[in-house]
């Protein structure tokens, strides 16, 4: 296994968990979600005690999991609750996940359930702040989960593979700076007195500012275990302190990026964005997320054959360059609570 | 390999055998089925002994099987027959297949075809007879031939499966029984004075009866190697004896399903209704087709789903309730024949 | 490996590499194609020697390969050219293939690009002579590509496999004679006083000789290493000395087959046809190759399903009959180099 298992990673959004009970593989496991009783999501192994059914075929009734084939409802605990004229009190317990949902995700705990500890989901500051508005999506990708990790940390590529919209030739030119915050992995750049590319210029006129006004750019990008990464990005009317300008001088936002390996070589990528400005136009945020939409789209087929690559040349070193140290850090921090794990498995 | 060979198998419909040969992955082989000058089926491997092409890409000629690469004319008993410019006296066999036309399907022996045993071929009393109709379709499916069994003696999956055709909460509170009856295990339920679910509120008005009439119900399961289930299923006016009741009280059908691994973890399903009554009404023949083959879908997914799991979960245990009775003594029923076979080559 | 080395493969046509760049798999290897800046075609492995990303997937500037990814600059010696920010004296190199532009073909090197020879490339001579025409096409088929050879050196498939468009019974009727001349495998087969098959008809028809016209065909197939078959075929009125008669009373044609690994078990196939008869009528061109395109589609389907039996049937003998004489002498030629260049390799 190649993810950090005392760890939270979204597993679904609140709204894929509706009336119906959702199956999905993640982090090495078949999962089916569900809400109980109380509305409360709960995750538990697709797999009907009964004869191996799938759970996830089956249908929510009264908060209990109910099994398509034979009837077989089972709880949120993993423990059969009944079956049309069966004594179910000997029946075994599958596998539960400890869940948590929290600001429009649920959060699945990758160890045992019972030492899952919900103050360890990071807070999403922009969630239910009318401050704020929020736009996401989902995407299934053929890669290891960790090749996402190194293009969000490194946005240098954004001057290829998103040249139309928010690639320019001054982010190539601006070197980035890395460093690590405690149990955080930071890679940042500061452009100064620039155009804005594309994308920026429609945000630029979203709050009022002529497109070709010249502006500071600012990526602040954010690593944090096990797979979170989290980037501010803007831009300011030049000469105004940049991400510190005054609000309405600077279109700010949080481009958000949940990353849960499927199983090895295979990833779900939860991408959106969180933006501080003109947050009550809804329009704006569904243009804004299908802009983003189309763009990450085009990191997937970049990773999946950089994945094909590099499963036909394994025996190859990659180069870490200076622009690769975002990556590079963020890995490094992984593979130190990976053998940290590894050791207490041994003890 | 995990099917019983001492034993016939539905190969193909009669119907699919047309002027064409059919190739067919069936029993762990690749055949290729087609008629010879008198109208026979045969069976040879779909493998030209000349360079490996695939017999059924040709075309049958005068009752051979004219290879469509360069002509080679095979015959039923996988001796070459000739070929343009050749001496073919020396060309190596392939082998044949033990195969009977009856009753609408080719039937296939999986053994040494020299063994093959007609008589051993079950009678399908309704076909031919004007008394019945019969009406059927064939399905591909990924999941091993024994979890069809399973699905077939146990029917109360269809109150959740099938709930909108023919489940009802009746069959759930209806406990079934089971037993052996020679080279045959029976699973038997029947519901008394309840209301008939859609499919069989459709088969009262066929019969004019009016739809809402309290019925009698049964559902009368029988397995007999190798993969053979036959189910008399149906509905009479409610008090007049059950399937016993009168033909013009009742509606009286039998669901005929022969299965035939294709492969270890696939299966050919051939599914269909034989009815006896309104049996010159072809329009009823179609509909009822119809909602069968949709029926039947809903356990495609169900246990391909499954078989998905059973491989995932290779080392878990499943339960064996009373409901499942008739797939297990059916196993049985079959572990104890394939167990005799192995004896059998050892001596 | 099962193709030989020392020599030339058709790797793409010159029209396929244009101004992006073209990523292909073949002879084992993830190749990419692009035009340097003085337009002359380059070819490298596609694996960017910063992460491992696809270069096919970026794009051509200056004559220099950018990767889609984060900007490295690749030369088409396989040395990094530049990347944004960066100093690349130090990057490894990556793979160059040897690759020459000629007859509209873009020929790979199998070995060692220091070893190519371009002298070695077959002449084509058709290629820009006004007094003939061509065209062609592509296919990828998942056979290994000597059963291509063997299906081009032995044409009493035609009956068969195209009765509709070139096969007829002559062809069967007619021996077939294979002899080796230096190093080309030649078979060859004179039909006289015949009717012409349709596709021949036609051609007839271009030529202003009436369709029914009693012909002489002829069928002359040249195999030459490492995998090239060229195939004179034609029809001329009979009695005036077949491939000899004069040009205005027959119509002569080369079907034209380089035929590329992939990998193990599968090949690119550039088949096309020159003719030398009515060559300035494109429209001709287009609907000869319309023709030509389905006729050899009709040879996919036989090879995969012929490839996949032998897989399957892997231990069976094939038989090697008079008319596979000119399959087994070109395999036997393979063999021969292939056993030369294991032998120099151990020296």
């Amino acid at each position: 296994m190649s993810w950090i298992r005392n760890a939270w990673y979204v597993g679904a959004t609140s709204a894929e968990v509706g009336d119906a009970p959702l199956g999905r593989r993640l982090l090495g496991e078949r999962m089916v979600f569900f809400r109980d009783a109380q509305g409360r999501v709960q995750a538990v192994e697709d797999f009907c005690p009964h004869r191996g059914a799938a759970l996830s075929l089956g249908r929510v009734c009264k908060g209990e999991l109910v099994c398509g084939y034979h009837g077989l409802a089972m709880g949120g605990d993993g423990v059969t609750r009944s079956m049309p004229g069966q004594r179910v009190g000997a029946f075994p317990r599958i596998q539960r996940f400890a869940v948590e949902e929290r600001y429009g995700f649920v959060w699945v705990w990758a160890g045992e359930a019972d030492g899952a500890d919900t103050s360890a989901i990071p807070v999403l500051e922009w969630h239910g702040n009318p401050a704020w508005a929020y736009g996401g999506g989902l995407y299934h990708i053929k890669a290891d989960y960790r090749l996402m990790i190194d293009n969000l940390m490194d946005l240098t590529h954004e001057t290829y593979v998103h040249a139309t919209s928010i690639g320019q030739e001054e982010i190539d030119e601006t070197p980035c700076t890395t460093r690590r915050e405690g149990a955080t992995v930071v890679t940042s750049r500061f452009m100064e007195r620039i155009d804005a590319p594309p994308f920026w210029r429609d945000a630029l006129a979203a709050i009022g500012v002529p497109e070709d006004t010249k502006v500071d750019r600012w990526q602040i990008c954010r690593f944090s275990p096990p797979s979170h990464v989290l980037i501010e990005v803007g831009v300011a009317v030049a000469g105004l302190g940049g991400v510190d300008a005054p609000d309405d001088q600077k279109a700010y936002s949080i481009v958000t990026d949940f990353i849960t390996p499927e199983a090895d070589g295979s990833m779900w990528y939860f991408w959106g964005m969180a933006r501080r400005f003109r947050p009550q136009d809804a329009a704006l945020t569904e243009r804004i997320r299908d802009g983003q939409g189309r763009i990450f789209a085009e990191d997937m087929a970049v990773l999946e054959h950089q994945q094909r690559n590099l499963d036909d040349f394994a025996q190859r070193k990659l180069l870490k360059l200076n622009i690769d140290a975002g990556g590079v850090q963020s890995r490094r921090m992984i593979d130190e609570l990976l053998a940290k794990e590894a050791c207490a498995q041994v003890v």
